[in-house]
């Protein structure tokens, strides 16, 4: 403010709108309202959730280092590692050090590799590529499109006026700024202000919403409890399958002959999976955990190197080329719209019953614990009630075989993603077999929209520059046609005289303006990353404080 | 019937329902309609259009001729040609020959080559797989599963206790019985019955469902004309694109490094386009010929061998390496949901620019000719009318430069495919930029149920048999679920105050129980295959005479 005192009296003269960023803002919020000039309620709204993100990861400290190279941020956070160039380096050195990935762009054969990287770096791609998707998916640092000469196959990357560097050359990831450093620079864990502590404290009484978190292995789980998380409301099986201890185990499952050859996998993997879920249930005790049924398309697990095939055959003592044949047949023209989700349950029903064995064994162990385990069972790619009855079916078969042996009984609780279209628009039929709904946004927007996310690089840039679409749909929930579907379903949920707990639990759970629409669908909860649960708790009292629920 | 006369009374003693064949249905219809016994209202539903199905396409006498071998009867029809073994060798050969292509199955790499033979034979596979479904779109006949040993590496087939045949063996494809032939065995044109004639010239008048047909050449829309085609509803202009002589124009066009690279290929496919849309209208002079822009996956029309790599890299000036790469970028991980559609005139509009100029030079030329056209332009894999908005744009600027150059106007339409979910659930939005939409059920089947029809094959018969879907979703229209679609689509196009032409085109048009659901919704067309005219003209006339319209 510019100004002018005169005889006693202000003259104000001009005024320039100030953003502060959110610690600030968070820190005059809590003042203002110390001071009684503003209340708890109008505080809150003082922070922008979005501006909040760049706070919620580990930062990196670049002190006076400068930076190699810099490309787009696709995913915040910073991490150091060395550099692999293909996902078998990757899984293979990821065993002994942390990796950073360096490719032209990653497609659906990484993913199984990603997960156990640093970071992610890639020379081409934008914010809506692969590797930037998944990336966020899986709460890893990355950037995308840096200027860097890589050569794969020699194993080096390069920039003009500097010699190549190597295998052995530390980098350091910002994916929060998009820079790419030499070396390992200094990281600091994120760090809730006292200030935002106070925030979110005030935000949880005024929210209507419940934060729960997507977090798949303990370690997610107790962070997400540090965080505020009310439960997990989204648990993906398929990460715990990933592990290198079952990777083997998972494909001897998939690339089975017959049923018997699969119930001899599954039975090697139900010790793995019942101990994921005893942790996960111990890190959330009396809350709910809700656990996916195995999800993604087969083949993403398959091994496609004739190394990696080589390697399989011999454990299975077949011929490589049987495993090569078998690989062959799993494959998928559209993976994304192939034999996944509960499809996998119909036609191979000891993978469902060897997972809700895990699960409800696990709670009955953590029970004689001590520790009250809140399972529910979430069933993925539903498009019919008639696969929600059959599976519903046997699941209560095997809880009755778990329980009888255990001589106790855990209450559980049954629920059906909504992420085909048809499940949204029959979601009054579905809910007669469910106690609750998981709105599963990523890939109701890819079906609704007819967009696959891997694939949306080539020209989803061109619809946002063009005005076509307002922002990436992936991003923010596409509130005129996705946000019809889902209010459509939630209506028909509420319809059915009784209540089905309805909660959003794709990527969208950790957007402001997303979290806002579910507040208005009354919804019961959203769940989000573990690092964007602030965000979340903020936006939700956001929303409760400025926008009516629908009735 | 078996009955008593006794003393002048007749005692009806037994009976039981007698389903004649339908060419027997049709005679006993219209005698029992000449006789005054029935109206022909009547008459009319005393024929099933699915059991006509068997005689709409060419058929084969076996006469002594013993079978080879059988399998699924998934494609109806029949044809003659000698064994090709891939799809390199079927686009070679078929230049000379006629060719069926056999597989163990096909993929999607086998579609520019599928155009292209006969008939289509797979040792593996159901009624969905790819062959099947691809076979049929095309009016191919097919056999799949067939229990014969394939030896492809060999170019051999063989069954127990025979000597193998080999390329030189002819075969003959019974699509209908399922049935394979060793020999050319003699083939019968489908002709209709005067009596079933008469049935439908009786239907036409009845019916309030126009029917048009899909039709990609002019002897196809001639075809179509004598059937009784009251249109073309759909000419898929990439099916032009597979002939021979483009195809390399348009693999030039794909892989170019830059607008001005893809224009020079364009010009030299304008002509080519001009000369296919001018026979489409003179085939069907005065009436309706809708032609849909460029749509399938680019990576369909590119060439996958290094042999057809290592010609185009001729072709181009490039090295192989550098084609092999830039086939390689446009590779996708679920093409279904990927680059194409409009997608493809939004980022290359120069694209829709010469695919429009070619219409519209061509309907002036018609003009010229005497022949009055009736160009409609119909965009595909629309989800928002911005999308429209946009190209109607550039189509009205391309179609002043067409109509300043040729001192001539020409009335042309401007439509939607509604194929994706968001295009049926923002129709109302989509209705103010366009004349009419066409439904394109098959994609927006794939899209609501999130399942590719390609894939399909792995879960669909297990669906199927355990009852959890009733029939395939792509050979008779899910009501429940894509019919709500259609549903809102249709009743949001009739709020705009002015008069939206509503067509389906999708495989579904050629479906007895689908055609109904379009007459209950009020369509003003269905658009089916060729062979199927004489069915949906008798199934929409049944449809007018049972059911009911939504008010």
């Amino acid at each position: 403010l510019d100004f002018v005192l005169d005889a006693g009296r202000v003259w104000l003269l001009h005024g320039r709108p100030l953003t502060p960023a959110p610690l600030a803002a968070a820190r005059i919020a809590v003042a203002l309202a110390a001071a009684q000039i503003v209340k708890p309620a109008v505080a809150l709204l003082r922070v922008d959730p979005g501006a909040l993100e760049r706070h919620l990861h580990p930062r990196c400290v670049p002190g006076s280092a400068t930076p190699l190279a810099a490309g787009m941020p696709a995913s915040p956070g910073a991490a150091w590692g060395l550099p692999v160039f293909s996902a078998a380096e990757a899984l293979e050195r990821s065993r002994r050090d942390p990796v950073i990935l360096i490719r032209t762009e990653t497609d659906a054969a990484d993913v199984a590799a990603m997960q156990h990287c640093a970071g992610i770096l890639t020379t081409s791609g934008g914010m809506t590529s692969h590797a930037a998707v998944v990336a966020r998916t899986l709460g890893l640092p990355c950037v995308v499109g840096a200027a860097l000469h890589l050569h794969a196959a020699a194993g080096t990357i390069a920039i003009a006026g500097r010699s190549a560097l190597g295998r052995r050359d530390w980098l350091t990831l910002d994916g929060t700024s998009g820079r790419v450093y030499v070396g390992r620079l200094p990281l600091e864990p994120p760090v809730l202000s006292p200030d935002l502590r106070t925030l979110l404290s005030w935000a949880d009484g005024y929210r209507k919403l419940e934060v729960h978190a997507n977090a798949d292995t303990p370690a997610d789980a107790r962070a997400a409890r540090a965080r505020g998380a009310q439960g997990i409301g989204l648990c993906r099986t398929e990460h715990m399958f990933f592990d290198r201890a079952r990777l083997p185990l998972v494909r001897q499952m998939m690339l089975a002959a017959d049923a018997a050859e699969r119930r001899r996998a599954l039975a090697k993997l139900l010790p793995h999976q019942r101990g994921d879920f005893a942790a996960m249930f111990a890190a959330m005790p009396g809350l709910p955990v809700t656990i996916r049924l195995l999800d993604p398309p087969l083949h993403e697990f398959l091994p496609t190197s004739p190394s990696d095939q080589a390697e399989l055959a011999q454990r299975l003592g077949l011929p490589a080329a049987e495993v090569a044949a078998r690989v062959e047949r799993l494959r998928e023209a559209n993976p994304m719209l192939g034999h996944r989700g509960c499809r996998l349950c119909i036609t191979w029903p000891e993978i469902l019953r060897m997972q809700v064995r895990a699960i409800l064994e696990a709670a009955c162990h953590c029970r004689r614990q001590g520790i009250e385990p809140r399972p529910r069972i979430l069933v993925p790619l539903v498009m019919d009630a008639a696969e929600l009855a059959l599976i519903r079916r046997w699941t209560e078969e095997t809880a009755a075989e778990v329980f009888a042996a255990a001589g106790d009984r855990v209450p559980w609780q049954f629920g059906s993603m909504i992420e085909t279209p048809r499940a949204a628009l029959l979601a009054g039929e579905l809910a007669r077999h469910v106690d609750f709904f998981s709105f599963g946004t990523n890939d109701l927007t890819q079906m609704a929209l007819g967009i696959s996310r891997d694939d949306a690089g080539s020209f989803l840039p061109t619809y946002v520059s063009r005005g076509i679409l307002a922002a990436d749909p992936f991003v923010s929930l596409d509130a005129p046609g996705v946000g019809q579907l889902l209010a459509h379903a939630c209506a028909a949920a509420r319809s059915v005289g009784r209540h089905i707990d309805l909660c959003l639990c794709g990527e969208h759970g950790g957007d402001a303006a997303s979290i806002r629409l579910c507040h208005q669908l009354r919804m019961d909860a959203v769940s989000c990353s573990v690092p964007r649960l602030p965000l979340a708790r903020l936006a939700a009292a956001q929303a409760a404080l400025t926008n009516n629920r629908q009735p």
